[in-house]
């Protein structure tokens, strides 16, 4: 009887390749197969590995719907069946997940189908919103401070009600709801200390003043950071 | 005239050597001098890249008091000018941050006092906190989950009405806090999601259910995780 693959969810970090782990790297080199979400044709995680990819590695686009709601559900059975029959056949198996692969990523939904059956091992990437912080060169979180990351999907009111309670926060996958978010920083009294951030670390990052972004073309992938207003010492 | 040494503050990670990025072991490997925080003796962050440590590097432990008070500014200034010596003598210097550099550390005291006369670059690190979902075989925030990061310091009262508007969160730095954040947990419901682990990927790390968790021995660097109660698809 052939011994199981393992499978591996590996954070390939924010964007920039350097910004990988020694472990992650090491994995991906090892492995016959690598699997990596898709959307819109495009696979953001790969592109981040591309360099790295040893000759010979059999790969497995997943194609994912962008917006992540009930109809996802037979993608994710579909990949996983897919990522299953390498894993029966004794091959190891790494899908790479921007950023980290259990902050706000789809690995979740493979691992859920696939690891009790299959020895899994996640491995810790990079996030965005420390990437963010060190690309804007603005410390993030003093001492005790309490710390919140909000997604800019949710309505004005709760924004407004979870911000209230965070000394300092990141609103993540602005996208078409900058305006909102905006205005509510603008109502908190918050847009002053805040930035914006495109793209961290990536090839095409971008920073500008919020009063500067144009709202119809705010990424996916951008951000905006409220640090902390501690004061260093 | 000598042009002046670069500042990197470095991530190393949450405690696991292979968890450091290339980005930051390359820097760290190139430059002349290294300096990192001493706390009771000893350096977390040292001890985690001691086997990347090229000869002949020059080596500024740099004692900072554990618990960062008011006191600290002058450990911190002694510090500051000390790198700046090596860093006006035209040596890039490179400083070792556990975790994440401006998320919950010290770097960002340095960054204060030495960014603006010295070119100063930060690269992230993978957070204990994400390194904890890792290990524990968990996923902590899916979707537009309100996640949150409080330090087990705040008062009773004040971690239950922040817990109250997240769907996921982290409790750090548990220490003798320990009882305390457990009988809020058990208060607000919370209990059995609720995850504990001690030194998240360090050689010794610990998970043990919080049930069973002895209140007089839990470390500094142990955290309690409420991960997401989405089901996953």
């Amino acid at each position: 009887m052939i011994e199981a693959g393992h499978l591996y969810g590996i954070g390939v970090g924010p964007g920039d390749p350097e910004l990988i782990t020694l472990k992650a790297l090491r994995l991906l080199q090892n492995a016959p197969v690598v699997a990596y979400p898709v959307s819109f044709g495009k696979s953001l995680a790969r592109s981040i590995v591309a360099n790295y990819l040893p000759e010979n590695q059999i790969e497995i686009p997943m194609p994912f719907p962008f917006k992540i709601d009930e109809s996802a559900q037979p993608f994710y059975d579909k990949a996983a069946e897919e990522l299953a029959k390498h894993l029966s056949a004794g091959q190891d198996v790494v899908v790479l997940c921007e950023g980290d692969p259990f902050f706000y990523g789809t690995f979740m939904y493979l691992f859920t189908r696939l690891s009790e059956q299959f020895v899994t091992e996640v491995v810790p990437g990079v996030s965005s919103v420390m990437a963010s912080a060190s690309a804007l060169g603005v410390p993030l979180t003093y001492r005790n401070d309490a710390f919140m990351v909000l997604s800019a999907i949710l309505p004005a009111q709760e924004l407004s009600q979870k911000l209230a309670v965070a000394d300092a926060a990141v609103i993540i996958k602005l996208g078409k709801h900058f305006t909102k978010v905006y205005e509510v920083l603008k109502q908190l009294g918050l847009a002053e200390r805040a930035k914006f951030i495109e793209r961290a670390t990536m090839h095409n990052q971008r920073i500008v003043p919020l009063s500067e972004v144009a709202p119809d073309t705010v990424p996916y992938f951008s951000l905006i950071m409220i640090p902390s207003q501690w004061e260093s010492e």
